[in-house]
């Protein structure tokens, strides 16, 4: 195992947004009652302004603000780890590289974003900040984040994810967050799926309604979310473009970018710096999309203007959607349990620049416990999706007898997932087949908007 | 928060053996029946050779093998971190550092040496390891290790610690580990216990006697200590040997080392590369060692012979105890609950070298809350007896208006033990008087072996 290390000196000091290289205009946001592009005024009274610029920019290189710069140095620059003895388990030619986020405090990627939203937040004089969160590698990254700051963090947590993993609600607790499992009887959007189906595990879609609501319903709170929009996206991009200098390190480059897909911005975070030099002509890597095959919104979704939450509160986003009353199964990598993914990713995905696969929670689970035998780290259920790709795309090039290159995202570690590493072990995790008929019926209810 | 990283070239490649530098010789392990020195042959059916010999050694530096190297740097060079958030949420002019080995993947110092052991098994073709766990840190790291040299691991974990954080025995499994709790009926020693005390909590001492108990009964089998003794002690030593260059990196020298001790070896590792500068007349450092007030043994033990095991299988160590007899409160802090300490570090501490400070278990989680909320990274209940007394110095400091440099070692998080978190924040939390007639009981039950 080999470990790529960048020094403090050539850690980015600006994140990159694809939005201006972009094969073709993105859709914009539009407001969930008007239906026209939101303006900045509609989106202030959830988010500050400095995130709504950014959501909107079209500017290629934004600074990081020199104090999120700062905190960010108390885990980045994170690894980039060669895998070689996951190589040899394979007994593949391929080099597979993995971007090791698990070094920050709450465990995962999340922090990226949730650093500078707090920031900003704390900078325009917000009290405090609302968000949803499902696995719960979001809440926990704004809570930490939260506590750094001295802002209120108030977390709902999707109801299925609080009962498998109690001690992540601590965890947000020991930094000082209040969280509720959701759906709850809190706000009006919780008390309505409560009504309808009191014993619902609760959904993303439902959790951002909450928190949503909430932050409306106070003038000193605002919301931030974990995933999908351009800002989060732009946030992440700190990923890839360290990856992408350790790549010079190791004197190699991703002929596959790979990871695992809730709301896209963890795997667009890593891809996006090298799908930049797709864009531009000089690579032709390829991009492979990881998801959950309960909540298989890029594989079997439908491009389209849908609302990131169950009761229509929050902006409509053009993305490859199973329907915003969608509730997934119950998978223990509750974080990719979302609905839809960011636009960005979508549009690329349309477009042919990145594939798609869907995995069953069996598959990815006995990749991860092989990859804890072989390279000792315990991850996320959510990252095992882009570890199982990555072993897909290894044997394949073991197959074909060359010597690939890849790269996929360890977005988080798996030390609050251990009661499903159980279940695995026990041969009692369960997979699921979704009938077309449940994503069809989720679709039929979604709002007509034209596109052209 | 700043944060020091070596470069892997200046890693060191030698641990630290502090034997030719004490002050006076060390007493030697003797043979548990004839209280004899414990000659080589007397320790083979237990350990390796290669383990064995540096038990014995009187050299100083002892070179770290190639293989052991390379999988150190998994997660080595381990940052040093100046804890400035931490130090402004005190108010203090004293500087903080801490050394984060949390960062392995076994999430501890533990890996230092379970590494080199099941190294040293393999190459001398012992196919199965068992061992001891309290709180688990050191069982995982072992079942870690097992994983990478394809050799079994069978745990005995303290029936307490199984019971407070049953995720921990998922994370042996999952590298694929055995793990019993103990007292176990697998061993003559475990059965015993539980004829007499069917609801027994367990302790180190009584896991160890199975898993010395259960090493002996086959030829394939060694054991693997996790602390106390000398080889241990020197493959930790590659934590103080790092961060003495780290402090190099800061232009800053430590006045006062801090760290917690259960066995000892995790302080010892930390601090001896620091000691050899006092004990060479370079610097007049402090030396402060952090101990559970429930399992008080340098503050309240008796520096004399003792088994390190309930059964008294294994060899007589000179060290400070409360009595291989005494069953410590269950608290969370399970790695801090063995009877004795490392005999180097008691006798350092006997010649006055090392202060000792017993804490109970509300302030060092008022502590550790603190620091998550300060610093963000949640830290394990044995590291927080450290942080306790690291914020004592750090206050000390300031009520003497003195920039006093404190040191202290973060030795692993506590993403097992949020339960224990949960506890603390809920007000449930019990903290232990411990009566003195307690001790004297399981002291009276030493043997008595003239040492002059």
């Amino acid at each position: 195992m080999k470990k790529y290390v960048l020094s403090e000196k050539d850690t980015p000091t600006q994140w990159y947004n694809i939005v201006p290289d972009l094969p073709r205009p993105l859709l914009p946001p539009l407001h969930p009652v008007t239906h026209e592009p939101a303006t900045a005024a509609d989106l202030e009274p959830l988010l500050p302004r400095a995130v709504i610029e950014q959501e909107m920019s079209a500017e290629r290189w934004i600074d990081i603000p020199e104090p999120v710069q700062e905190l960010y140095r108390i885990w980045r620059p994170s690894p980039l780890y060669r895998a070689n003895r996951l190589e040899k388990a394979l007994d593949t030619p391929a080099r597979i590289y993995f971007k090791y986020e698990a070094v920050s405090p709450a465990g995962s990627h999340k922090p990226n974003t949730a650093v500078p939203q707090v920031y900003y937040n704390s900078v325009e004089g917000v009290k405090r900040v609302t968000t949803e969160t499902g696995a719960g590698q979001w809440g926990s990254a704004l809570s930490f984040a939260g506590s750094l700051f001295g802002i209120d963090v108030t977390v709902y947590m999707v109801k299925a994810s609080f009962q498998q993993k109690p001690h992540r609600h601590s965890l947000m607790e020991t930094w000082g967050a209040e969280v509720f499992p959701s759906p709850s009887t809190r706000t009006q959007a919780g008390r309505k799926i409560l009504a309808e189906e009191p014993d619902s595990p609760g959904s993303l879609g439902i959790a951002i309604s909450e928190a949503v609501e909430d932050a409306l319903a106070h003038d000193d709170t605002k919301f931030a979310l974990g995933s999908a929009m351009n800002h989060v996206v732009l946030h992440q991009t700190i990923i890839g473009l360290e990856a992408r200098k350790q790549f010079e390190l190791a004197e190699d480059y991703p002929d596959v970018v790979i990871g695992c897909v809730g709301g896209g911005s963890n795997y667009s975070g890593l891809a996006f710096p090298f799908m930049a030099d797709k864009l531009a002509g000089h690579r032709d890597t390829r991009f492979i999309a990881a998801e959950p095959a309960a909540c298989p919104t890029l594989t079997r979704g439908k491009l389209t203007y849908d609302y990131p939450d169950v009761a229509g509160l929050g902006p409509l986003l053009h993305m490859r959607t199973v329907g915003h009353g969608f509730i997934p199964a119950p998978i223990h990598a509750g974080g990719l349990r979302f609905h839809g993914d960011a636009p960005t990713l979508c549009l690329l995905h349309d477009d042919g620049h990145v594939e798609a696969r869907a995995y069953n929670q069996n598959e990815v689970f006995t990749e991860a416990v092989r990859f804890a035998r072989s390279e000792g780290f315990v991850m996320a259920p959510e990252s095992s999706h882009a570890l199982r790709g990555a072993v897909a795309e290894a044997l394949a090039a073991k197959e074909a007898g060359e010597a690939r290159t890849i790269l996929f995202g360890f977005s988080g570690h798996g030390h609050f997932d251990m009661g499903a590493y159980d279940a695995f072990l026990a041969g009692k995790l369960e997979d699921y087949e979704l009938p077309q008929e449940e994503i069809d019926a989720a679709l039929a209810d979604l709002p007509t908007i034209a596109t052209t």
